[in-house]
């Protein structure tokens, strides 16, 4: 798997009374990076992008995420199943990792909704150095 | 017009590192606020409930609002125009006026999606005392 | 541990395009239960209901959140350990199990910051019935 | 005053079941031109860009704002009051104008929080061509 890495730019209305970022912006952010990341899988399968359900989510705040610092958002792995793709994150703010997350999601058929067997493309891209 | 309150308990992850409920979460309350007001007037016209886009929105931060206490909205006039329809709204925390708002919205035609005139009955409840 | 449940109305905003509530807002509400919760074991002791920092949250999406009905969150266990207190949430939307989180927090101490032990009024009323 | 242009990304979540950017989102995408705006003027006096209470704020939702194409943001006018600053922004996604904005902001002093007059300098980067 290419190392997959993005940029995030906290926003203020992300911060809490706690003055951090609170805990339901990180778990917004995940989405950004899941999502760019299975559309960098894509590549020529613009289909591919879109037929996810999300199954779980699990977070871990490590440390404290403030406003005024970019954040390094990585996926450090993903795994394929039969229908399922784990995709695993660690963000960083500065040297100091930040947030830990792990989400399952669920390849559909666009026509039954149902869920269905990931693409060999996708697999193979997994695989891939 | 029928006075129309809603109550909306702040949520924490609604506040910001200034300690108190940022003005992007006010105006979403905002949208509830006129959402449930169309949704008292559509009655027995379901339909009346979902047809709308907004134009404008216009939002006076006249204090701050914080955690920890009940906000009551008020619709404090709602006018009609030939497709549109001006809701006035004011937020109190305790005793203290909050915020005012004035929103415009646009009532579409289903079909299509052009500007519609807006029903008779609307327009009657809005002029009904 | 007493029954603990309480009522959330899905906002208009709170779904995506792909016309459920989106992950990210259900991993907000997830916070209100949780908080509301910790509240009501505060009791006299209102210190108790701040003074928490979160460790992880996991969330299983069972089935879609839709915009339009009422959701029922209910907290289903609740765990003390040293410092830190898991708690165990389901959310019904209707009759349908539609989430199911476990949050882990952790007690810190207001002067320190550092994680403390819970208070053992709060153990005691964790393991009442 | 200088051309102010910042690029928005839109995010998954900040769409709603209409299938387009919630409104609520783009009034917290204001919030974030205006900051970065006030950064930009406070150059050398970083003490600049944090006191100011937001007073009001108009948007006007010129055409729909959708997932998968950046948007534009420009601050379009920026005028000095005595203790105020009006900032005007325009959103484009591609060549089409989806979003005018108009904010007032009150600067306030740190100590006394009180509005307090706007610094000479600020000022005479904003008459500077």
């Amino acid at each position: 798997m290419q190392n997959f890495t993005i940029t995030i730019e906290p926003r203020f209305y992300e911060t809490d009374a706690l003055g951090h970022i609170n805990n339901a912006s990180i778990a917004a952010w995940f989405e950004i990076v899941r999502m760019k990341f299975i559309e960098s899988l894509a590549g020529s399968d613009p289909a591919l992008a879109v037929h996810w359900i999300l199954a779980s989510v699990q977070i871990d705040f490590v440390a404290e995420t403030f406003f005024g610092t970019d954040v390094t958002a990585r996926v450090t792995g993903a795994k394929a199943g039969n229908s399922s793709l784990t995709v695993l994150c660690e963000m960083h703010q500065g040297e100091k990792l930040t947030v830990k997350g792990k989400a399952v999601l669920v390849y559909m058929d666009a026509q039954t909704k149902a869920p269905a067997r990931l693409p060999d493309h996708l697999r193979e891209q997994l695989l891939a150095d």
